[in-house]
């Protein structure tokens, strides 16, 4: 421990730990890719459980497939203490997104072992089963599973090509999916859980603050928008006669921009895809769809947003005599973190003399569904440019080591709190 | 010959004629398929050559891979007379579209030997190789090599998707690309040349008017343009430090078809196809693609319009912070039809008792090519709702016989002219 009393990271371990996992990657994508359920996915578990048993961790994989390790406290009939992140990625992906949450957890249990610091409660560590947002449309898993939120309707999503449905698709991975569903935990059954991730943004960067207190994760509307018109000759069908789905399309792109260009502080909005049909230089596309979402922590811009959105592409297309079919998917409400957790991060890192500011999330993370379970908080530490969910993101070894510090100094404060 | 001193035609034998050979079809795809190179084309021209052989023309397939049939005239010498069209079609397109010119063709060379009325010229009725737009960008293959106008440049494309050359495909279907480049036939060596099409645009159902006199063929401006922004994370990356590419690529689709919505009479613009990466619901695209084109009779307008798209979408994009490469593409000037063929056609259309107008061609043809080789005109029939490379195009079997005996009487009346 050092002087002040606080405990003081090991980067190179951290460092190490990171670039052994994070190369075991799917060969034919780009970036560091290791989606859910691919092989290397497959792969990386039994590492992680190595590298959290190298650090004096018990573990096991749970019913809904989360890998855990446990740190027993001096109590273990208290509530357990949780940290945790993911290890699946986006396709072509970074190197630091989810890893330095699992990573991290594992760090915190190794220096507290070495300071001599034994918690009264158990601290769990926790890797949960694919947080990232995957074909079946149903993200955080094993966070959704162990909070009581997976759903039998969620377990028989198909991937959207025909395929395998997700109920499936998990049990090939060796996760039951009737177990999965009946493994929720009992709500305040987690004394506090607290993660560490990187920010993703590009706010602590800017401002030059080494630690984002997170006040709320944006709530998520995802819109799929199909448009049907008509397929004509380009040549010949006059202008005004055309009822061209990709023109209307494109309108809606428009819409949803601006529409996240007027929200409040941190709203966004984003079209991510677009196709159109038959897709000939020489016909009008009588066929186009967008898959879009709005993000906000403010609940009733967001419900406002979806309905805005909603009007304005219908009355659009049906000037131009197209239809419009509107599917709103997988709603994530936004979510406010605990206060007095807050408190604590903050405390944390002021006692580490490490500058912070209170910052929101603008992606979703197991944290979200974590808070069904009891206190919840989440410690950002900075992205280098705002980058992430690609393969040049990047956050530092210095700016790690001061995560995994007011993490660590988070969660003795919180083992002590009532 | 009817009483007037006009042919009537059969409608019964074209409309058979048009069914044996439409239902000639690929099977995977949609509608009436029978794509350049693909198989059904490939088995459609002994087809063509039966049904000319049975109407009395002499055939054979020339070095450029036109299929032709010559029914001969009294004096070989003279310069002969030509009509036709094509065979191929695009992916789910109908079954008129080029049918009826190469069958109403054939259909005029049996009601000249049935009317006993001998031309002094050859008649050339000419299937030419692959008309419509292809994945190498060369369209009216067959027309353009008779003449002159097929590059090597040109049979050096790919499809795009850096399979085989155009050349390789030529070569492959029995067409020797070498020969298909030195057989171009010298100018003036057509007396005229005239083609029957379906209108593939609305104005001649609009209208009511039984035969369309074409008076130009319209310009193609093809325009393929890139957009390339940055990738970031969609819920974390405030909307004005993004750099997206979609959103720039579909203010470019706003504003190709505001140009053509502002065009003189005719004008179209049209974006075809989009395309954006990576394509993930929660990723701001980094790249996107359009393929557009832009259509006048109007030389000026059209490259006037060229301009001002280009301008405005590297100003759009420039101004998101996203980069632009744009490439125009397989330009097609105007091409005005001939004044003196014109005439005829009208002059026949009338003395058939025909109502008809003068309408311009927004589609290209194989006339645009032959203009090259003597005087050109183009004969015009009503298509059901302007629709065209749709499986709905449709024409009546009533409005294809008008144009079968316009056709035949304007090449009866040109035989004569000097």
């Amino acid at each position: 421990m050092s002087p002040s009393g606080t405990v003081r990271a090991e980067p190179d371990r951290i460092t190490s730990d990171l670039a052994a996992l994070a190369g075991v990657t799917e060969d034919a994508a780009p970036g560091w890719t290791r989606r859910l359920f691919s092989e290397p996915y497959r792969s990386a578990r039994p590492q992680v459980r190595s590298i959290m048993a190298a650090a004096g961790l018990e573990t096991h994989i749970d019913p809904a497939g989360n890998v855990i390790g446990r740190l027993p406290g001096r109590d273990p009939s208290l509530a357990p203490l949780m940290t945790g992140s993911h290890t699946d990625t986006v396709y072509g992906g970074g190197k630091f997104d989810g890893l330095v949450g699992v990573l991290g957890g594992v760090e915190v249990a190794r220096l507290l072992t070495e300071n001599g610091i034994r918690l009264q409660r158990d601290l769990l560590v926790v890797d949960f089963l694919g947080e990232e947002a995957n074909p079946f449309g149903v993200s955080c898993l094993g966070s959704r599973a162990i909070s009581g939120k997976l759903t039998a309707e969620q377990l028989d999503r198909t991937d959207g090509t025909g395929g395998e449905r997700l109920g499936e698709a998990m049990a090939s991975f060796g996760v039951d999916p009737a177990s999965a569903l009946d493994c929720a935990w009992a709500p305040g059954s987690v004394h506090a859980y607290v993660e560490l991730h990187v920010e993703q943004g590009p706010l602590l960067e800017r401002s030059g603050n080494r630690i984002g207190v997170v006040t709320a994760i944006a709530g998520i509307e995802r819109l799929l928008a199909r448009f049907a018109g008509r397929s004509d000759h380009a040549g010949t069908m006059p202008m005004n006669d055309r009822r061209d789905a990709l023109v209307a399309a494109s309108e809606a792109v428009l819409t949803i921009e601006r529409e996240g260009c007027g929200a409040p502080i941190h709203g966004v909005s984003t079209t991510g895809r677009i196709e159109s049909s038959p897709g000939a230089f020489n016909l009008v596309p009588d066929q186009a769809t967008i898959w879009a979402e709005v993000r906000s922590i403010d609940e009733r811009w967001l419900s406002g947003s979806r309905r805005r959105i909603a009007d304005r592409i219908a009355e659009q297309a049906q000037a131009r005599g197209v239809q419009t079919a509107l599917e709103w998917l997988n709603d994530q409400p936004p979510v406010r973190t605990t206060p007095d957790v807050q408190d604590v991060i903050s405390s944390s890192a002021r006692d580490l003399g490490y500058s912070w500011e209170a910052v929101p999330s603008g992606a979703g993370h197991d944290a979200a569904h974590m808070v069904h379970l009891g206190p919840m908080g989440m410690i950002f530490i900075p992205s280098a440019g705002g980058r992430s969910h690609v393969p040049e993101e990047f956050t530092s070894e210095s700016d790690i080591a001061a995560g995994v510090e007011v993490l660590a100094q988070s969660l003795i404060s919180l083992d002590r709190s009532a």
